[in-house]
């Protein structure tokens, strides 16, 4: 297991870390499996989406606070960030990606992104591997 | 793999789970790799989220509730519950979390919880542990 | 590891494929573990839902086109294919099903859809097999 961490630089914020996670596959010398790449934290989550057009990004950063925006009446928790733990739990705190001939199985455009959601903050992302059958 | 059985207590409910699921571990003397933790049923999904300020809970549920409420005009299904099979599928049915050393690799605030959406009802969850490469 | 090719037939579409996926277990007489079942595709996913009546699957398509509708005044992506991305991140790219005694422990009204939110297409899907600790 594999200990990253990433800056986040807004409050809501996709960071690509695609590169990082091959990396750690191919310093694991690691061939053929699973890598699961989760974050321990509770207001971010781990997704795959589109790599190249940053537009992509864009729209669904305000699909997710269209869906959820910061503020609700009925919200109670004190700390006031309600909004990025649902986020958190809709989209997941893992990905867990096929690997091949040491190289993670990503379609053409699809690059794994830490999803933010209430940063600033340095986050921290494990990345497992695990032998196929 | 270990089956539990949790009792859910109203239709919408958060059910901590994860000092069984670290019995779980802890019983099969498992040190290092994933635990996975699935439920085998349609309107109920497995979650990491807070585990400390019982508020997050609320409005979590609250925020579920509101993005998808139990009746809509358009639904089809007779047994009146698409709403909880939609939150099941947003949610999803398994979470995956890191073991090492014998302990699940939660934040601290970071706990696993069952997730019912059509109670209250008696929920099977299986646990699977996979050894790390 | 497998690959399966699924033909959609629709922009949104649940495409059952638990049998697919089973006979893949079946095939490799792989006995005990977990079945990881992936998409390398950006605007469509995998989930785990009833399989019983179709109404369900009618329901939640329904409840995701509220949800995330085809066109908003904020999109940019030039593609015009936004809502079909955040979709894909809600629902997720990947299930994993526990395997006990070479069958997949899926409950009885459950079962493996392939979702589709930019079709129709010819979508690949990868089946990866994990031994149990």
């Amino acid at each position: 297991m594999e200990a990253l961490t990433i800056q986040t630089s807004s409050r809501t914020d996709l960071v690509p870390i695609t590169q990082q996670v091959q990396r750690v596959v191919a310093q694991a010398g690691f061939d053929q499996g699973l890598a699961h790449v989760y974050v321990p934290h509770t207001t971010a989550g781990v997704t795959l989406n589109e790599n190249a057009d940053p537009d992509v990004v864009h729209d669904m950063i305000e699909d997710l606070e269209r869906l959820v925006p910061w503020q609700q009446a009925y919200y109670r928790h004190r700390e006031g960030n309600s909004a990025a733990h649902v986020k958190a739990t809709l989209v997941g705190s893992s990905v867990t990606v096929p690997v091949l001939g040491g190289r993670l199985t990503l379609g053409t455009w699809q690059g794994i992104y830490l999803c933010e959601f209430d940063g600033p903050r340095a986050r921290r992302v494990l990345v497992t591997l695990i032998a196929g059958a």
